[in-house]
C-alpha cells in the first residue's frame, strides 16, 4: 500500500532523500548504469510519502544523476567519464615576498562586467538566493531595531548576532562562547585582523598552493612571506609537507582553507583535520581557519572545522554568510581563540562596529526555521552545475585537460596543457567578452601558468554554457598552435628555410 | 508695517536667523549686557516675517545666549566669564613609539555602559538624530535595491553614495571626482588604510598633541612612531612646529584634525589651512585629513578642508557620517588624492565592500532637502551644552580649571589644576558610576596627567548637570588632599611624629 503525500512532512524532505542518491553517485559508489530503488521502494524504505520520492527523482533527473527508462525503472545516468583530476602541486620549498600583479585587480573588475560573460568570480548569483526573504529581515530590523539607526555602534557586535554565530558553529562542530566573537565586515577582514594580531613584517605564512589570490594581496599589504605548501585537488593541504616547512622553515603561522580551499575545492579528510590541530597545537603556531564554504560541503564530516578538535585556542576561526545566507549584508565574523582580545581591539580601533540593523536582520535570517534548507538547495544546485561544467570540459577542452571535482562548491580548476598559456587564453577569451580566471593569480610561484579558475556560481543559462565551450575551443586553439610551432632554435632556422609554415604558425 | 508670517518661508530660517546673532556672542563680538536687535527690526532687516524672529529668539533664549528684559528689548545674557583656555601644548621633539594601556579600552567599554553617566565617549546621542527619517530611508532602500541584498557586493562604493559624497564635498571646499572615493566602514578604517598606504613600521607619523587615542591605537598597530606636535586649543597643531618637525625629523606622514580635533576641540584657521597644503606639497609629505566633525562647525570657513588648498593630490581626506547624519549606517569615506588607488584595492582585499543598501539609504539622506537644517539643528544643540557645561565647570570645578571653548563639537577638554591626577579622578568617579576619559589616553607622553576629555554629545539631562558638578568636587577633593599632604620626604618623617595629621591626609 502506497502511503499517500504526508501533509507533515517537511518541504524539504524530497531534497534529504535526493542527497542520499547524489552522494553515491558523485563519489563512485553507485555507478553509471546501475538500478536505483524504485519509487515505491524508496518512498518503504525512508517511511515517506510516493509524492516526495517522485519530487527527489525528479531533482536526480534535473542534475542528469539519474535517468528513467521506459518500463525498467530509474538508473544512474551515463556519467561523463570527464578529464582526470590534477594532481598534488609542488611549490619551492622557500617562502616568497609577494608582489601581486595588477593582473587580479583586472581580473575582478572583469568578472563583474556586466558586458561579459564571466567565469571570473567566485560568488554565487543573486537568484541563488531569496531576495524577498532578506528585505523582510532587514525590513523587520528596522523596525523593530530602530534605535540602533541612530545610536553610535561600538565593540564586538550585537550580541543576537553573536549568539546565533556561536549556534552556527555547533554545525561545524565548535562550541564557541559568543562573548569571544568579533563580528566583522567580511571574511576577508576576519582573517587580515588575525594575521595582524599574530605576525611583523617579514614573517612567514604557510598557505595551500595554489590559494586564493586575495590571501596574496593581504600577505604583500602586510608585508609578509608566503611558503606555499604542496595541496591536493581532493585532500588539501599536503600535513607531512607542512610538517617538514614546521621543521624547516621559520613558519610563523598557517593560513588554511580545510573546505573547498579556493581555488581548488579540496576538501581535507576528517582525520588529517584532527591531525593538523594537533601538529599546530604541538608546535604553538597560530592556524588561521576560513569556513566561509563549509555550509556549501556535501558531507557532515567536512563541514567539521578544524577548530573542533582544538582545545588550546590556537586555531582561530573566520567566517562569512556572503556566500551562503546573504551576499549583500557583507558581514563577517571572528573567533580567534587565544588572541581573540587582541583581534577584537584591532577591529575596534581600526575599522569600528558594523552596522547593528544589518547585524539584527542576519540574526534572523541564520535563526528561521528554513536555514538549512536553503543551503541544502544551494549545495544540490551548485553541484548540479559542477557537474554540467565538467561535461563540457571534457567534451570540448584539450584532450589532456585535467579537472577537480568537488562535491560542491562555486568554481573548478582546470589543468590545461602545458602548451597553453593561461594569460594567452584570457587575453582570447576576452576578445569574446568571455571571463576566466588565470592560473597565475593564485600563487607567487609561476607554477600555474597553464591553469584557469572557472567560477560557476554566478548565472548559468544556454550563453554561458556556449561560452564555456568556447573557451575550450580557444584553448585548443592555443595548444595546437604552439604545438605546430617548433622550439625557437629550429624556428630561426625555419625563417629562412621555409617562411610559409613560420607564417603558419604564427598566424 | 510689520510682515505676517511667510508661509512660503523655509523652516529653518529662525535657525539661521538665531545663527546670525548667536555666532557674534559666542566669539566675543556681541558682548554681556550689551542690546541686540528688536525683533521689528530684524524683521525688517532680514526680510522676514515677525513670527521667524520670534521664533530664532526663543532658540538663544533657550541657549541662554540672550534675555528679554521688561519693556527694554532683548540683550545678550550674562556669559559665564568661564575658566580660561589651555595653552598651547609642549610634546617631546622627538617621536615615541606608542605602547597604549588598556586604560583607553576600559574607559570605552565602561562610556556606553548603561548602568553609568557617561562623559567617557564622543558619540551624538541617538535622540538628537530622526530615528524616522533613518528607519525610512533603510526601508525604502531594501524596496528599491532589494536585489543588491543578494548581490555579492564589489568595488569601492555604490554610485550613488559616491557621487553624494562628491557633492557633500563641494561644502568642504572640495571638487572631487566620484570615481576616486572609496566607502568604508569608518572614518577610522579611511584612516588606517591611508597609514597603511604610505607607511612601513618604523616610520613617523606627526599628529596633534593631544590627540584622538584610537589614532594612537592605530599607530600602536602599525608598529609607527608617534611624534607629537604642539597644539594650540583654539588654532590647532602649530604649522610653525611642525616646520621644524620637517626640518629635523624623518616625518613620513602628517595625521591631523584641523576641525574641531579630538579631544581639544581646535579650529584652524583658514589660512594656516592654506599653508599646511603649501607645506606637505613642498615636502611631497602626505597629509591625512580627518574632517569628519567639519559638518559641526559654526564657521563656514572652518568647514572648509585643507585639501581644499591642494592641488596635487598629497591631501588624502577621510570621513565619515556617523557622527552627523546616521550613527547607526556606520559609513565612512576616502578621497585619497594621489594614492586612491593603492587604498581602494587594499580596501577591496582586506575588507571588501560595504553592504549596498546602506549606502543607497545613506545617499538618500544626504541628499534629501532638509539635511542642512538638520545640521544646523544639531549645532545649535551641542553648542548650548557646551556652554551650559562650562558654565558648571566654572562653578563647581577647582579654581585654577582650565578648559576649552569650542565653538561646537562633541567635547570640552579640561585641564585641571596640577594636583589632581586625571587617573585617580577617574577611579574616584568611577566609584559613583560616573565616567569620564582621563588625558592620559589622548598621548604618547606623560603630559596630559591632569588633564580630562569630557564627552557632551551623549545624553544630556539634571542628571547629567549634576553628575558634572559631582566630577567637579571630586577633583576639589583630590586637590585638596594633595595639596594638604606634605612632599614624600616631609611625610615620611611626619609618619613617626605626628601621625593623626597623615591618617587626615591620606584617609
Amino acid at each position: 500500500m502506497s502511503r499517500p503525500p504526508g501533509p507533515r512532512e517537511p518541504t524539504t524532505l524530497y531534497l534529504q532523500i535526493a542527497d542520499s542518491i547524489a552522494a553515491p553517485i558523485r563519489s563512485g559508489t553507485l555507478a553509471s548504469g546501475e538500478r536505483i530503488p524504485s519509487v515505491r521502494e524508496l518512498s518503504r524504505r525512508h517511511g515517506v510519502s510516493l509524492g516526495t520520492v517522485v519530487q527527489a527523482y525528479r531533482v536526480l533527473e534535473d542534475s542528469r544523476l539519474i535517468e528513467a527508462r521506459p518500463r525498467s525503472g530509474y538508473f544512474v545516468a551515463p556519467r561523463p567519464s570527464g578529464p582526470p583530476e590534477p594532481e598534488l602541486s609542488n611549490p619551492p620549498a622557500s617562502s616568497l615576498a609577494v608582489d601581486v600583479s595588477s593582473l587580479a585587480e583586472r581580473v575582478m573588475q572583469l568578472a563583474h562586467d556586466p558586458k561579459c560573460i564571466s567565469f571570473g568570480a567566485a560568488c554565487p548569483s543573486p537568484e541563488l538566493f531569496s531576495e524577498d526573504l532578506v528585505r523582510r529581515a532587514v525590513r523587520r530590523a528596522a523596525e523593530h531595531q530602530g534605535a540602533a539607526l541612530t545610536r553610535y555602534a561600538i565593540g564586538p557586535g550585537h550580541d543576537v548576532l553573536r549568539r546565533a554565530i556561536a549556534r552556527h558553529a555547533l554545525g561545524l562542530g565548535c562550541q564557541l562562547d559568543a562573548r569571544d566573537i568579533v563580528v566583522t565586515n567580511s571574511c576577508l577582514e576576519s582573517i587580515t585582523l588575525c594575521l595582524r594580531s599574530v605576525t611583523q613584517p617579514g614573517d612567514v605564512v604557510a598557505l595551500e598552493s595554489p590559494t586564493l589570490f586575495s590571501f596574496l594581496v593581504i600577505l604583500e599589504s602586510l608585508g609578509l612571506r608566503a611558503l606555499e605548501i604542496p595541496t591536493h585537488p581532493r585532500t588539501g593541504m599536503s600535513l607531512d609537507a607542512l610538517q617538514l616547512a614546521f621543521d624547516t622553515q621559520p613558519v610563523k603561522v598557517v593560513l588554511t582553507v580545510p573546505t573547498l580551499s579556493n581555488p581548488i575545492g579540496a576538501c581535507m579528510p576528517v582525520a588529517e583535520r584532527q591531525r593538523l590541530a594537533q601538529m599546530v597545537t604541538q608546535r604553538r603556531v597560530p592556524l588561521i581557519e576560513d569556513v566561509l564554504c563549509n555550509d556549501l560541503a556535501q558531507s557532515d564530516e567536512h563541514r567539521n572545522a578544524v577548530r573542533a578538535f582544538d582545545a588550546t585556542g590556537h586555531v582561530m576561526l573566520c567566517g562569512s554568510f556572503s556566500k551562503t545566507v546573504a551576499p549583500g549584508l557583507r558581514l563577517g565574523w571572528v573567533e580567534a581563540g587565544r588572541w581573540s582580545s587582541d583581534v577584537a581591539r584591532l577591529k575596534q580601533a581600526t575599522s569600528g562596529a558594523q552596522a547593528a540593523v544589518l547585524e539584527v536582520a542576519l540574526a534572523a535570517l541564520l535563526t528561521r526555521p528554513g536555514v538549512e534548507a536553503g543551503r541544502r538547495r544551494l549545495r544540490t544546485a551548485l553541484a548540479a552545475r559542477l557537474d554540467e561544467a565538467r561535461e563540457i570540459i571534457a567534451r570540448h577542452f584539450p584532450t589532456s585537460t585535467r579537472v577537480t571535482n568537488p562535491a560542491s562548491g562555486l568554481f573548478l580548476w582546470v589543468e590545461l596543457p602545458r602548451e597553453v598559456d593561461a594569460l594567452a587564453l584570457f587575453h582570447a577569451c576576452l576578445e569574446e567578452h568571455i571571463v576566466i580566471a588565470p592560473g597565475t593569480m593564485f600563487s607567487a610561484t609561476d607554477h600555474f601558468r597553464h591553469c584557469i579558475r572557472l567560477g560557476l556560481g554566478g548565472e548559468w543559462d544556454e550563453p554561458h554554457r556556449q561560452a564555456l565551450r568556447r573557451v575550450g575551443e580557444l584553448a585548443g586553439r592555443l595548444e595546437r598552435r604552439r604545438a605546430r610551432r617548433p622550439p625557437e632554435f629550429e624556428a630561426r632556422t625555419c625563417a629562412t628555410a621555409c617562411p610559409g609554415a613560420c607564417v603558419d604558425a604564427a598566424g
